[in-house]
């Protein structure tokens, strides 16, 4: 593992996305976000996603010079069409949109279709929490999760994002529908570990705590069993609905050619009603009721979400950007 | 178990509210939401919840003649004083508003502080359904889970609803931040049955299936572990902020004394730029991809979140509402 300084990551893949026809600004803040990704600890999403990103460039899923439009407004709710942009530079600016409806109405939601993956789902948390307001946000996704009670996936794990702003660092919940992702199954198996809890099926059917048998069987396991399923279904439901785009049963069933997701942005403005006891002052105290908390374990922690964050990318910043050779090395020749 | 007609548990809880000091017309809707949520086979909420509902009445706990009022308005966004009324008529109040709101500004949101336990969830999505907007509101409750990494209660089990209009029955989720709650562990315990899967933590501080041994070290397990707990802390933090209202820190540990919780309720109208393939549709759609999924065992079924409720209540409806003679009793001599 390397460590390369954020601004020669930002460059590097800001030039790489110039060369595939992104105009000036756009690369260096699609390039931003995906060295943000890493540079908080998102390590799936970050610099590591980054081929495969370029890779639904390159066979035609994402549409590099798409700019997505709003094409329906109604008081504090809008649609959009995200025209098979960059997934990451679209959900920005659904965001960004959001905020300005929740400052204007106390409550705003953009609803985005026709959008790309949009890779780390808290950043759009971050962006509105950083802005002040209240943000929820979710994705539909292609179908990776078996409902409860089927065999082959059929839900998406759809990524729900709750933000809440707070002058010690804002508190962003970023949670996938499954227990773990591919992604950490792949990691501990690597790592020749069991899982700290089941985390799916096996081939026969039986909850496991190894990950390669759940890579194999296809069959991870939604957060909290039944609960997690019915949270995914609604979800979708409502990104589907409200954005008249497609539903996790109309997306391709393979990662790269996974397009055509919805999305829902909603904001809400904690002071919308002018000066008060504020969001800062009532987060922080639920936080110190946290932290006042009776541990479980000597070495066990009761955090807050998000609550690693702000001390990763510190050190991130200090070091420089956690890098992987071979993935870097593939990056400097595209 | 008997049976009694809707009508009769409807009559007779709402004389028994009149009898405490409720006007006519708030007995019957209060009556009806306790023998709606039996009918609709929620028996932890309905009928066998009354009697502790009428305790905290006498207790003083719940105000019966106090209204919610509003007491701020900013666009899209109102803040609520629930003045410790009745749970479920504030709710129902804050709803209809929320509902009103979403029609008027396409997204509308109601924070209710100061108001008591509001009995079944789900309720308030099959309102916001029914009324043909999308509803999404939680509320806030005393400390009864530990967070992720703590040995004692310090979270809420902050119920969270998500409800869907759709024409062949309005898709409901309706699900606490708790895996199995303490109800569901003494029905388990009582039939001497295992929990189907890990519900929470022994004395030890190891996972169990024993629901007894759950209920002794008062460590439920938040659905999907870390994450639940963050839900939770997140949802309760939005609560409190937007009402101005109390934190699950702040409320009394005690289910008789449990007062002054803080509640959301969000709306969106999926018709507000007018004709469109429409939300039943969509959903419709979504509903027969998970009942066309491959099923994990010779038994299971793929269900939509609420999928059971309209045929219990069709059956509840027909046969009378099941009511445990003892917990009758108790009602009629009240």
């Amino acid at each position: 593992m390397n460590r390369i300084p954020f601004d020669d990551v930002h460059k590097t893949l800001a030039a790489v996305l110039r060369r595939f026809g992104f105009s000036s600004e756009r690369a260096e803040t699609c390039a931003r976000l995906f060295a943000e990704t890493t540079r908080d600890g998102v390590y799936t999403h970050g610099i590591n996603r980054f081929p495969r990103f370029v890779e639904t460039i390159r066979n035609g899923r994402v549409d590099v010079i798409a700019e997505p439009v709003v094409i329906a407004r109604f008081g504090a709710l809008e649609r959009w069409d995200g025209r098979q942009g960059p997934g990451n530079l679209n959900a920005l600016a659904a965001m960004e949109r959001a905020i300005a409806l929740g400052r204007e109405h106390g409550i705003g939601c953009v609803a985005l279709g026709n959008t790309n993956h949009w890779m780390r789902a808290g950043a759009y948390g971050w962006q509105a929490a950083e802005a002040g307001v209240i943000g929820i946000c979710w994705t539909n996704t292609m179908p990776n999760l078996p409902p409860w009670g089927g065999a082959e996936p059929a839900i998406g794990n759809n990524p729900l994002v709750v933000a809440v702003p707070r002058a010690g660092g804002p508190v962003v919940l970023d949670m996938a529908m499954t227990q773990f992702s591919y992604g950490t199954l792949e990691s501990y198996r690597k790592r020749g570990e069991l899982l700290p809890v089941e985390g799916g099926f096996d081939a026969d059917g039986n909850l496991t705590r190894d990950p390669g048998a759940i890579e194999k069987s296809w069959r991870p396991l939604p957060v909290g069993y039944w609960k997690g399923s019915g949270l995914s279904v609604v979800l979708d439901m409502i990104a589907a609905t409200m954005s008249q785009g497609h539903a996790t049963h109309q997306i391709p069933a393979d990662p790269l050619q996974e397009t055509c997701v919805s999305q829902v942005f909603v904001t809400m403005n904690p002071d919308a009603f002018g000066p008060s006891p504020g969001t800062s002052k009532i987060a922080d105290e639920i936080v110190a009721s946290l932290h006042a908390c009776k541990i479980a374990a000597p070495n066990a922690r009761v955090r807050y979400p998000g609550e690693e964050t702000l001390r990763v990318r510190a050190e991130n910043t200090k070091l420089g950007l956690p890098v992987e050779p071979a993935v870097w090395n593939l990056i400097l020749a595209m």
